[in-house]
Protein backbone atom coordinates (compact mmCIF):
# COMPACT_ATOMS: atom_id res chain seq x y z
CA UNK A 1 0.00 0.00 0.00
CA UNK A 2 1.33 3.67 -0.74
CA UNK A 3 1.89 5.73 1.99
CA UNK A 4 -1.24 8.25 2.99
CA UNK A 5 0.20 12.00 2.30
CA UNK A 6 -1.64 14.01 4.38
CA UNK A 7 -2.35 17.65 3.30
CA UNK A 8 -3.31 20.37 5.93
CA UNK A 9 -5.44 22.96 4.76
CA UNK A 10 -5.34 25.87 7.41
CA UNK A 11 -6.10 29.17 8.46
CA UNK A 12 -4.71 30.33 11.71
CA UNK A 13 -2.82 29.63 15.06
CA UNK A 14 -1.85 25.64 13.60
CA UNK A 15 -2.54 23.92 16.81
CA UNK A 16 -4.10 20.79 14.67
CA UNK A 17 -1.56 20.87 12.59
CA UNK A 18 1.17 20.71 15.10
CA UNK A 19 -1.40 17.50 16.90
CA UNK A 20 -1.32 15.94 13.25
CA UNK A 21 2.40 16.19 12.71
CA UNK A 22 3.20 15.06 16.51
CA UNK A 23 0.48 11.79 15.92
CA UNK A 24 3.01 10.90 12.89
CA UNK A 25 5.61 11.50 14.37
CA UNK A 26 4.76 9.06 16.78
CA UNK A 27 3.37 6.34 14.40
CA UNK A 28 -0.10 7.00 15.61
CA UNK A 29 -1.25 7.63 12.32
CA UNK A 30 0.71 6.26 9.26
CA UNK A 31 1.35 8.22 6.39
CA UNK A 32 3.42 11.80 5.78
CA UNK A 33 2.63 15.43 6.11
CA UNK A 34 3.54 16.21 2.32
CA UNK A 35 2.21 20.34 2.34
CA UNK A 36 0.24 23.11 4.25
CA UNK A 37 -1.84 25.30 2.38
CA UNK A 38 -2.97 28.56 4.53
CA UNK A 39 -5.50 30.70 2.95
CA UNK A 40 -3.97 33.69 4.72
CA UNK A 41 -0.88 34.52 6.63
CA UNK A 42 -1.26 32.99 9.61
CA UNK A 43 1.14 31.09 12.31
CA UNK A 44 0.52 27.89 11.04
CA UNK A 45 1.95 28.55 7.71
CA UNK A 46 5.15 29.83 9.07
CA UNK A 47 5.46 26.81 11.57
CA UNK A 48 5.18 24.60 8.70
CA UNK A 49 8.10 26.50 6.92
CA UNK A 50 10.38 26.26 9.92
CA UNK A 51 9.59 22.80 10.44
CA UNK A 52 10.82 22.26 6.56
CA UNK A 53 7.47 20.87 5.66
CA UNK A 54 6.06 22.05 1.96
CA UNK A 55 4.19 25.12 2.66
CA UNK A 56 2.18 27.94 0.54
CA UNK A 57 -0.55 30.39 0.80
CA UNK A 58 -2.89 30.60 -1.80
CA UNK A 59 -5.25 32.23 -2.70
CA UNK A 60 -8.51 29.84 -2.55
CA UNK A 61 -12.39 30.93 -2.98
CA UNK A 62 -15.21 29.06 -4.12
CA UNK A 63 -15.04 30.83 -7.43
CA UNK A 64 -11.13 30.74 -7.39
CA UNK A 65 -10.82 26.93 -7.06
CA UNK A 66 -7.54 26.69 -9.45
CA UNK A 67 -4.93 27.23 -6.93
CA UNK A 68 -5.78 24.70 -4.58
CA UNK A 69 -6.73 21.90 -7.27
CA UNK A 70 -3.36 22.21 -8.33
CA UNK A 71 -1.13 22.18 -5.05
CA UNK A 72 -3.26 19.23 -4.00
CA UNK A 73 -2.63 17.72 -7.87
CA UNK A 74 0.65 18.36 -7.44
CA UNK A 75 0.90 17.40 -3.78
CA UNK A 76 -0.67 13.80 -4.77
CA UNK A 77 -2.81 14.07 -1.84
CA UNK A 78 -5.21 11.64 -0.37
CA UNK A 79 -5.94 12.67 3.11
CA UNK A 80 -6.68 16.54 3.07
CA UNK A 81 -7.72 18.63 6.51
CA UNK A 82 -10.20 21.07 5.37
CA UNK A 83 -9.74 23.69 9.09
CA UNK A 84 -9.71 26.60 6.43
CA UNK A 85 -12.04 29.48 7.38
CA UNK A 86 -13.55 28.42 3.96
CA UNK A 87 -15.77 26.04 2.39
CA UNK A 88 -14.48 23.96 -0.34
CA UNK A 89 -16.68 24.30 -3.53
CA UNK A 90 -18.45 20.99 -5.33
CA UNK A 91 -16.34 20.88 -8.23
CA UNK A 92 -13.18 20.43 -6.47
CA UNK A 93 -13.91 18.22 -3.81
CA UNK A 94 -15.50 15.72 -7.15
CA UNK A 95 -12.29 16.30 -8.61
CA UNK A 96 -10.27 14.88 -5.56
CA UNK A 97 -13.28 12.32 -4.78
CA UNK A 98 -10.89 9.50 -4.19
CA UNK A 99 -9.30 11.54 -1.50
CA UNK A 100 -11.06 11.91 2.27
CA UNK A 101 -11.78 15.14 3.55
CA UNK A 102 -12.03 15.54 6.89
CA UNK A 103 -13.13 18.62 8.94
CA UNK A 104 -12.98 19.50 12.29
CA UNK A 105 -15.49 21.21 13.90
CA UNK A 106 -15.63 22.53 17.78
CA UNK A 107 -19.02 21.59 18.59
CA UNK A 108 -21.40 18.56 18.85
CA UNK A 109 -22.19 18.95 15.49
CA UNK A 110 -24.81 19.24 14.14
CA UNK A 111 -24.92 21.87 17.17
CA UNK A 112 -23.38 25.27 16.01
CA UNK A 113 -22.75 24.45 12.69
CA UNK A 114 -21.77 27.33 10.87
CA UNK A 115 -19.78 29.02 13.86
CA UNK A 116 -16.41 29.42 13.28
CA UNK A 117 -13.57 28.57 15.65
CA UNK A 118 -14.13 28.73 19.32
CA UNK A 119 -18.06 30.83 18.53
CA UNK A 120 -19.71 27.34 19.23
CA UNK A 121 -18.13 26.91 22.88
CA UNK A 122 -19.16 30.38 24.09
CA UNK A 123 -22.85 29.98 22.42
CA UNK A 124 -22.77 26.13 24.35
CA UNK A 125 -22.13 28.65 27.71
CA UNK A 126 -24.73 30.78 27.13
CA UNK A 127 -26.85 28.11 26.55
CA UNK A 128 -25.55 26.46 29.39
CA UNK A 129 -24.88 23.30 27.41
CA UNK A 130 -24.38 20.19 29.62
CA UNK A 131 -21.50 18.46 27.05
CA UNK A 132 -19.20 19.91 24.53
CA UNK A 133 -16.88 18.35 22.14
CA UNK A 134 -15.86 18.64 18.77
CA UNK A 135 -16.44 16.50 15.62
CA UNK A 136 -14.59 14.97 12.88
CA UNK A 137 -16.68 14.47 9.90
CA UNK A 138 -16.59 14.15 5.81
CA UNK A 139 -16.84 17.20 4.08
CA UNK A 140 -19.74 17.87 2.08
CA UNK A 141 -20.95 21.33 -0.14
CA UNK A 142 -22.77 21.88 3.02
CA UNK A 143 -20.76 23.73 5.66
CA UNK A 144 -20.27 21.31 8.83
CA UNK A 145 -22.21 18.54 7.31
CA UNK A 146 -21.79 15.10 6.08
CA UNK A 147 -21.09 12.21 7.82
CA UNK A 148 -19.57 12.13 11.14
CA UNK A 149 -16.49 9.94 11.68
CA UNK A 150 -15.54 10.86 15.70
CA UNK A 151 -16.70 12.90 18.52
CA UNK A 152 -14.31 13.62 21.64
CA UNK A 153 -17.24 14.87 24.19
CA UNK A 154 -16.90 16.19 27.69
CA UNK A 155 -19.29 17.60 30.55
CA UNK A 156 -19.17 20.67 30.76
CA UNK A 157 -18.69 22.72 34.32
CA UNK A 158 -18.99 26.62 33.35
CA UNK A 159 -19.61 27.96 36.84
CA UNK A 160 -16.91 25.61 38.03
CA UNK A 161 -14.17 25.66 35.62
CA UNK A 162 -12.63 28.54 33.49
CA UNK A 163 -12.67 29.62 30.02
CA UNK A 164 -9.33 28.74 29.58
CA UNK A 165 -9.77 24.93 30.84
CA UNK A 166 -12.76 23.95 28.49
CA UNK A 167 -10.72 25.30 25.14
CA UNK A 168 -8.17 23.29 26.60
CA UNK A 169 -10.22 20.37 26.90
CA UNK A 170 -12.03 21.51 23.75
CA UNK A 171 -8.62 21.31 21.94
CA UNK A 172 -7.94 17.70 23.52
CA UNK A 173 -11.54 16.45 22.45
CA UNK A 174 -10.67 17.56 19.10
CA UNK A 175 -7.34 16.24 18.32
CA UNK A 176 -8.66 12.71 19.59
CA UNK A 177 -11.63 12.89 17.17
CA UNK A 178 -9.11 14.04 14.55
CA UNK A 179 -7.09 11.27 15.32
CA UNK A 180 -9.71 8.70 15.99
CA UNK A 181 -10.74 9.90 12.31
CA UNK A 182 -7.79 9.40 10.71
CA UNK A 183 -7.04 6.26 12.34
CA UNK A 184 -10.55 4.70 10.47
CA UNK A 185 -9.67 5.75 7.68
CA UNK A 186 -6.19 4.24 7.42
CA UNK A 187 -8.18 1.09 8.74
CA UNK A 188 -7.66 0.81 11.60
CA UNK A 189 -10.28 -1.50 13.45
CA UNK A 190 -13.28 0.34 15.63
CA UNK A 191 -13.38 -0.65 19.37
CA UNK A 192 -16.84 -2.13 20.27
CA UNK A 193 -17.69 0.94 23.37
CA UNK A 194 -16.71 4.45 23.46
CA UNK A 195 -13.41 4.77 25.10
CA UNK A 196 -12.94 7.34 28.21
CA UNK A 197 -9.50 8.63 29.05
CA UNK A 198 -8.99 10.70 32.03
CA UNK A 199 -5.70 12.81 32.38
CA UNK A 200 -3.60 13.60 35.45
CA UNK A 201 -5.24 17.05 35.37
CA UNK A 202 -8.61 16.00 35.89
CA UNK A 203 -9.77 16.44 32.41
CA UNK A 204 -11.61 13.73 30.79
CA UNK A 205 -13.18 12.79 27.32
CA UNK A 206 -15.32 10.30 26.01
CA UNK A 207 -14.03 9.32 22.32
CA UNK A 208 -16.64 7.50 20.14
CA UNK A 209 -16.36 5.77 17.55
CA UNK A 210 -12.48 5.29 17.57
CA UNK A 211 -9.86 2.32 17.55
CA UNK A 212 -8.16 1.37 20.94
CA UNK A 213 -6.59 4.33 21.89
CA UNK A 214 -2.80 4.91 22.06
CA UNK A 215 -0.60 5.09 25.32
CA UNK A 216 0.68 8.47 24.08
CA UNK A 217 -2.18 10.27 24.14
CA UNK A 218 -3.02 8.99 27.39
CA UNK A 219 -0.47 10.68 28.86
CA UNK A 220 -0.80 13.92 30.31
CA UNK A 221 2.99 15.20 28.72
CA UNK A 222 1.62 14.29 25.21
CA UNK A 223 -0.98 17.12 24.69
CA UNK A 224 2.09 20.13 26.41
CA UNK A 225 3.90 22.27 24.05
CA UNK A 226 2.17 21.68 21.28
CA UNK B 1 -43.69 25.19 51.26
CA UNK B 2 -46.70 24.87 49.32
CA UNK B 3 -46.93 21.60 47.13
CA UNK B 4 -45.34 21.55 43.78
CA UNK B 5 -48.17 21.52 41.09
CA UNK B 6 -47.41 19.95 37.98
CA UNK B 7 -49.25 20.28 34.85
CA UNK B 8 -48.56 18.10 31.89
CA UNK B 9 -49.54 19.76 28.15
CA UNK B 10 -49.72 16.64 25.88
CA UNK B 11 -50.35 15.81 22.33
CA UNK B 12 -49.02 11.95 22.05
CA UNK B 13 -48.72 8.71 24.02
CA UNK B 14 -47.77 9.86 26.70
CA UNK B 15 -44.92 7.96 27.75
CA UNK B 16 -43.26 10.77 29.42
CA UNK B 17 -46.20 11.95 31.09
CA UNK B 18 -46.82 8.38 32.58
CA UNK B 19 -43.30 8.31 33.80
CA UNK B 20 -43.48 11.57 35.67
CA UNK B 21 -46.62 10.28 37.36
CA UNK B 22 -44.18 7.51 38.19
CA UNK B 23 -41.49 9.99 39.85
CA UNK B 24 -44.03 11.60 41.89
CA UNK B 25 -45.82 8.25 43.07
CA UNK B 26 -42.08 6.54 43.95
CA UNK B 27 -41.48 10.12 46.06
CA UNK B 28 -38.12 10.64 43.04
CA UNK B 29 -39.88 14.15 43.10
CA UNK B 30 -41.88 16.15 45.34
CA UNK B 31 -45.79 17.32 44.17
CA UNK B 32 -48.52 16.57 43.09
CA UNK B 33 -49.61 15.91 39.24
CA UNK B 34 -52.95 18.26 39.11
CA UNK B 35 -53.47 18.61 35.27
CA UNK B 36 -53.19 17.00 31.88
CA UNK B 37 -53.69 19.05 28.89
CA UNK B 38 -54.04 18.02 25.67
CA UNK B 39 -54.36 20.13 22.28
CA UNK B 40 -55.60 17.31 20.35
CA UNK B 41 -57.23 13.63 21.40
CA UNK B 42 -54.27 11.35 21.79
CA UNK B 43 -53.70 7.96 24.32
CA UNK B 44 -52.54 9.92 27.42
CA UNK B 45 -55.67 12.05 27.79
CA UNK B 46 -57.30 8.62 27.83
CA UNK B 47 -54.44 7.47 30.49
CA UNK B 48 -54.95 10.51 32.25
CA UNK B 49 -58.83 10.46 32.43
CA UNK B 50 -58.85 6.45 33.53
CA UNK B 51 -56.40 7.61 36.28
CA UNK B 52 -58.55 10.34 37.38
CA UNK B 53 -55.81 12.63 37.16
CA UNK B 54 -57.92 16.40 35.82
CA UNK B 55 -57.34 15.72 32.03
CA UNK B 56 -59.24 18.15 29.79
CA UNK B 57 -58.58 18.85 26.12
CA UNK B 58 -57.93 22.71 24.76
CA UNK B 59 -57.19 24.28 21.71
CA UNK B 60 -54.56 25.95 21.79
CA UNK B 61 -53.19 27.76 19.40
CA UNK B 62 -50.35 30.73 19.49
CA UNK B 63 -53.23 33.19 18.56
CA UNK B 64 -55.50 31.95 20.72
CA UNK B 65 -53.68 31.14 23.95
CA UNK B 66 -57.20 31.79 26.63
CA UNK B 67 -58.06 28.11 27.32
CA UNK B 68 -54.40 27.15 28.22
CA UNK B 69 -54.03 30.42 30.07
CA UNK B 70 -58.04 29.80 32.07
CA UNK B 71 -56.52 26.27 32.66
CA UNK B 72 -53.29 26.60 33.69
CA UNK B 73 -54.72 29.52 36.23
CA UNK B 74 -57.11 27.16 37.44
CA UNK B 75 -54.81 24.59 38.28
CA UNK B 76 -51.96 26.94 39.77
CA UNK B 77 -49.48 25.26 37.71
CA UNK B 78 -46.22 26.00 38.65
CA UNK B 79 -43.91 23.51 37.06
CA UNK B 80 -45.24 22.52 33.83
CA UNK B 81 -44.50 20.60 30.71
CA UNK B 82 -44.46 21.64 27.67
CA UNK B 83 -44.69 18.59 25.18
CA UNK B 84 -47.46 19.77 23.31
CA UNK B 85 -46.80 20.42 19.60
CA UNK B 86 -47.50 23.67 19.67
CA UNK B 87 -44.96 26.04 20.52
CA UNK B 88 -45.98 28.46 23.38
CA UNK B 89 -46.83 32.42 23.30
CA UNK B 90 -44.79 34.73 24.57
CA UNK B 91 -47.65 36.15 26.44
CA UNK B 92 -48.62 32.50 28.03
CA UNK B 93 -45.11 32.67 29.13
CA UNK B 94 -45.34 36.13 30.56
CA UNK B 95 -48.31 35.79 32.18
CA UNK B 96 -47.06 32.66 34.22
CA UNK B 97 -43.59 33.32 34.69
CA UNK B 98 -43.66 32.23 38.23
CA UNK B 99 -43.68 28.91 36.95
CA UNK B 100 -41.08 26.45 35.56
CA UNK B 101 -42.08 25.67 31.72
CA UNK B 102 -39.59 22.61 30.68
CA UNK B 103 -39.98 20.94 27.84
CA UNK B 104 -37.92 17.78 26.94
CA UNK B 105 -36.77 17.46 23.31
CA UNK B 106 -35.55 13.96 21.84
CA UNK B 107 -32.16 15.33 20.74
CA UNK B 108 -28.37 16.90 22.14
CA UNK B 109 -30.04 20.60 21.88
CA UNK B 110 -29.24 22.45 19.54
CA UNK B 111 -28.62 19.98 17.58
CA UNK B 112 -31.76 19.02 15.30
CA UNK B 113 -33.75 21.68 16.96
CA UNK B 114 -37.60 22.06 15.63
CA UNK B 115 -38.00 18.67 14.52
CA UNK B 116 -40.58 16.90 16.30
CA UNK B 117 -41.11 13.53 18.20
CA UNK B 118 -38.40 11.03 17.30
CA UNK B 119 -37.44 12.71 13.48
CA UNK B 120 -33.63 14.12 15.42
CA UNK B 121 -33.01 10.12 15.86
CA UNK B 122 -33.66 9.72 12.50
CA UNK B 123 -31.46 12.68 11.36
CA UNK B 124 -28.55 11.63 13.80
CA UNK B 125 -28.56 8.39 12.20
CA UNK B 126 -28.50 9.65 8.86
CA UNK B 127 -25.70 11.89 9.88
CA UNK B 128 -23.71 8.90 11.92
CA UNK B 129 -23.75 11.05 15.44
CA UNK B 130 -21.74 9.45 17.36
CA UNK B 131 -23.60 10.46 20.88
CA UNK B 132 -27.58 10.96 21.10
CA UNK B 133 -29.73 11.73 24.21
CA UNK B 134 -32.27 14.07 25.01
CA UNK B 135 -32.73 17.44 26.56
CA UNK B 136 -35.23 19.23 29.06
CA UNK B 137 -34.80 22.86 29.15
CA UNK B 138 -36.42 26.08 29.89
CA UNK B 139 -38.82 27.14 27.57
CA UNK B 140 -38.58 30.44 25.84
CA UNK B 141 -40.17 32.13 22.84
CA UNK B 142 -37.87 30.35 20.17
CA UNK B 143 -38.50 26.69 20.23
CA UNK B 144 -36.35 23.98 21.31
CA UNK B 145 -34.15 27.32 22.80
CA UNK B 146 -33.58 28.34 26.53
CA UNK B 147 -31.34 27.54 29.16
CA UNK B 148 -31.13 23.43 29.40
CA UNK B 149 -31.26 22.28 32.54
CA UNK B 150 -30.17 18.72 31.90
CA UNK B 151 -29.29 15.95 29.49
CA UNK B 152 -29.27 12.15 29.28
CA UNK B 153 -26.71 10.94 26.11
CA UNK B 154 -25.54 7.78 25.13
CA UNK B 155 -22.99 6.67 22.80
CA UNK B 156 -24.70 5.17 19.50
CA UNK B 157 -24.21 2.08 17.83
CA UNK B 158 -26.07 2.51 14.04
CA UNK B 159 -24.91 -0.86 12.81
CA UNK B 160 -25.41 -2.84 15.86
CA UNK B 161 -28.31 -1.95 17.26
CA UNK B 162 -32.50 -2.24 16.60
CA UNK B 163 -33.81 1.62 15.89
CA UNK B 164 -36.14 -0.17 18.87
CA UNK B 165 -33.05 -0.43 20.84
CA UNK B 166 -32.14 3.21 19.93
CA UNK B 167 -35.89 4.44 20.90
CA UNK B 168 -35.61 2.91 23.93
CA UNK B 169 -32.47 4.47 25.40
CA UNK B 170 -33.85 7.54 23.98
CA UNK B 171 -36.68 7.44 26.11
CA UNK B 172 -34.76 6.60 29.08
CA UNK B 173 -32.39 9.45 28.59
CA UNK B 174 -35.21 11.69 28.15
CA UNK B 175 -37.13 10.40 31.36
CA UNK B 176 -33.96 10.87 33.57
CA UNK B 177 -33.13 14.23 32.12
CA UNK B 178 -36.81 15.59 32.34
CA UNK B 179 -36.47 13.97 36.44
CA UNK B 180 -32.90 15.67 36.80
CA UNK B 181 -34.46 18.94 35.38
CA UNK B 182 -37.29 18.83 38.00
CA UNK B 183 -35.09 17.69 40.58
CA UNK B 184 -32.84 20.74 40.21
CA UNK B 185 -36.06 23.52 39.94
CA UNK B 186 -37.37 21.41 43.07
CA UNK B 187 -33.98 22.52 44.61
CA UNK B 188 -32.03 18.93 44.88
CA UNK B 189 -28.38 19.91 45.21
CA UNK B 190 -26.22 19.05 42.25
CA UNK B 191 -23.99 16.24 41.98
CA UNK B 192 -20.17 17.29 41.34
CA UNK B 193 -19.87 15.03 38.16
CA UNK B 194 -22.19 13.83 35.73
CA UNK B 195 -23.78 10.48 36.81
CA UNK B 196 -23.65 6.95 33.97
CA UNK B 197 -26.21 4.92 34.62
CA UNK B 198 -25.88 1.17 33.38
CA UNK B 199 -29.06 -1.26 33.88
CA UNK B 200 -29.13 -4.87 33.51
CA UNK B 201 -30.21 -4.57 29.58
CA UNK B 202 -26.23 -3.30 28.77
CA UNK B 203 -27.81 0.49 27.91
CA UNK B 204 -25.93 3.09 29.16
CA UNK B 205 -26.75 6.51 29.73
CA UNK B 206 -24.58 9.59 31.02
CA UNK B 207 -27.01 12.40 32.49
CA UNK B 208 -25.48 15.53 33.36
CA UNK B 209 -26.08 18.02 35.59
CA UNK B 210 -28.18 16.32 37.92
CA UNK B 211 -28.69 15.87 41.76
CA UNK B 212 -27.67 11.77 42.99
CA UNK B 213 -29.98 9.85 41.18
CA UNK B 214 -32.37 7.65 43.22
CA UNK B 215 -31.88 3.67 43.30
CA UNK B 216 -35.36 3.05 41.84
CA UNK B 217 -34.01 4.56 38.19
CA UNK B 218 -31.33 1.95 38.28
CA UNK B 219 -32.94 -0.83 38.16
CA UNK B 220 -34.08 -2.36 34.91
CA UNK B 221 -37.66 -3.27 36.70
CA UNK B 222 -38.38 0.69 37.14
CA UNK B 223 -38.90 1.41 33.17
CA UNK B 224 -40.72 -1.59 32.08
CA UNK B 225 -44.25 -1.66 32.04
CA UNK B 226 -44.36 2.25 31.66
Amino acid sequence: MKTRRYVFLVSGGGGNLRLLAKFLAFGLLEGELVGVLADRPCPALIWAQEKGIFAQQIGYRQSQPEELRQYLAQLQADLIVTNIHKIIDAQTLAQFSEAHWVNLHYSLLPAFAGLIGLAPLEAARKQQSPFFGATAHLVKEKVDAGPILAQGIFATAWQKKSTKNHIEQTFRAGGLALWAAFAQLEGQKIAEQPTSIQWENGQRICLHPCPKIPEQLQQETFWQNI
